[in-house]
């Protein structure tokens, strides 16, 4: 299957003229930040030109020839690889979801800071690369070693404090016991070589994971037996933990949780009064199956089952639908959707203040006119 | 030696209004933030009245009698405390500075965030309590315990992502070795009870350290074997360190770095051309004695070396003095002055932006006018 139209531009197009020519809505120019149209979700896959786009920096210029990974710290061996050594090692396929830890932000009130992604910072493709696994274990991790750090070639400035200081390069960090499983090194994305703006020549797939552990064009690996306070691990992509309820905690976000979005209707969309229509969508889980979708016309008061579609596949999307007899009555509908999984695992139906202005993943309300 | 002028209000006076009885400056006044005019210091101990106040909260009301200190998490056995009981067990007396870790904030260009301190966010007193280490080993730390959380009554809200929702408590953690060391809990301060601004009944005093882990209105202590990643301790009262350029890491304040302030003459005094004057002021450091102070009137170019006044009082500030020839020419002219103590430690000429918004110990340039 070939994913996606031939591509009509040339290899100096900016990656926001190759995701318009996608369909995607620009939500920044610089650093670019483009979002899918949830409602054009029509099928497993995602194609590249239109996979949602998250930079926090400039898209930096790397020439994949003169490019090196480095593998770092901890370790009986550093190892420095070539596209070309990665590319001659055992290679692995796997499909996985990416959701941005921001997605659907903009469904919060009051309005939180940060770019205001609707329902379509998410995406499902299959990557192709090595095991990160495969590569600690060429390394020789040594004894004590708690965490690895991905650093990617992206840097820049931020501006609110805390901060650190001048320019800087992304990175994220993984506990070791995740960095030594299914995280894989990606250099192909729905079997085509790794878009530019997708972090080519290597970004990581966390499976399970928020996007924002997928670090893109990836330059460093640093093991280490410190735990990492890197300014994107301990300001941003954090919530709160209560262990008691006067004394929150921050804790870095990982996995993302049991969440179900409806792609048909839009939003605002008008839906004909008394007849039959197809409510649809993805329902997503972290290590685990979608096992139970629901859909709402009452504001939760009472919930009806959908179809899932195709056999699960595990941190991947799954396509749902539902034939809904929309009222007789005209006017403002809403519609909510809500999602289950094999751990019990339950959509909440209200937002947790404590998750911040990330991990929003409680029943979305999508208001429809019924004409 | 009565450190202070006969009480002027009743009980129920607000402590801004005592504060500025003392010739404490309001910085803010909900929360209260009173700031020490640093031109009047005149002694080794600073006034209770005198003595800057920091809040993050309202000043909580607490009634003594029925305050209790609670001891729990990885310990033996619990403890529940009255003041009658602390005041019933081994008390010490131990002199330390304090000072604020935004002090001299008002100093940076460009301006950064937070209350605006200008050199008076410090004050030198005598603390009379008990040990925390007594307490620990009554409770029974149990093995592998890393953390020792203190937190106040106080709480409060905040309004800036990242941020937990709603109220929480003050709170700041302690390495295990520094809890077990010589931090003494203060009922208190220079011979008399200790001030409700200054966090009546209890509050911790943490020698060497910034005034942030010297939490106030003490009302339970959690001992944890894991890190505590609370506001106070991620968030705010952080600065970065780098393993390498690329790779800014967060890290909790502590130690206070070496430092001296000139008191005398004040910013934008007026002194005579071509005289003898005094140039006064104090010195600190933590876990150390100061060795050496030095003035210089050409921007660093030059230092001469100040008389060091009294014994050197680890943790505590010393008094120190410089005989200075004015120039003969009027005009504006900055002093400059520099510390350095017993480990070799230097106090740096100029700002490391990494520090973000606090932990300011570079020289600092005092304009004065030369008439």
């Amino acid at each position: 299957m070939k994913s996606s139209p031939d591509p009509v531009f040339s290899e100096n197009a900016s990656p926001v003229d190759v995701g318009r020519a996608g369909g995607l809505i620009v939500i920044e120019k610089e650093p670019v930040n483009l979002e899918m149209p949830f409602g054009t979700v029509d099928r497993f896959l995602t194609p590249n030109e239109r996979f949602y786009v998250r930079c926090h920096f400039p898209i930096p210029k790397i020439n994949a020839k003169k490019w090196r990974l480095k593998i770092g710290g901890a370790v009986r061996k550093p190892l420095t690889l070539s596209l070309a050594d990665l590319r001659a090692m055992k290679a692995l396929t796997t499909t996985s979801l990416l959701e941005c830890a921001g997605n659907n932000r903009v469904f919060l009130i009051p309005k939180v800071k940060g770019a205001q992604w609707s329902l379509g910072a998410v995406g499902n493709a299959e990557w192709t690369g090595v095991l990160l696994a495969d590569l600690l274990q060429q390394a020789g991790v040594k004894d004590g070693v708690l965490e690895v750090v991905l650093e990617g070639a992206d840097e820049g400035e931020v501006k609110e404090q805390p901060k650190p200081s001048g320019k800087f390069h992304y990175a994220r960090s993984l506990p070791l016991q995740k960095a030594q499983s299914d995280v894989l090194l990606a250099y192909e994305m729905n079997g085509e070589p790794l878009p530019e703006s997708h972090g080519a020549p290597l970004r990581a797939i966390v499976p399970g994971w928020y996007g924002m552990a997928a670090v893109k064009w990836l330059t460093h690996i640093l093991v280490t037996k410190e735990p990492f306070h890197g300014f994107y691990q301990t300001i941003e992509y954090t919530r709160w933990e209560r262990p008691r309820k006067s004394l929150p905690m921050q804790v870095p976000l990982s996995e993302v949780p049991v969440k179900a979005q409806i792609s048909r209707p839009e939003l605002g969309q008008v839906v004909p009064a008394g007849e039959k229509i197809w409510v649809q969508g993805t329902a997503w889980t972290a290590d685990s199956e979608i096992t139970k979708v629901e859909v709402s016309d009452d504001w939760g008061k009472n919930w009806k089952r959908a179809d899932l579609l195709g056999k699960p596949v595990r941190n991947a999307w799954q396509l749902w639908e539902y034939q809904w007899l929309t009222p007789k009555k005209r006017g403002k509908q809403v519609l909510m959707v809500k999602a289950t999984d094999a751990r019990g695992r339950e959509q909440p139906y209200e937002r947790d203040a404590d998750r911040g202005t990330y991990n929003i993943s409680h029943c979305l309300p999508i208001e429809v006119e019924v004409r």
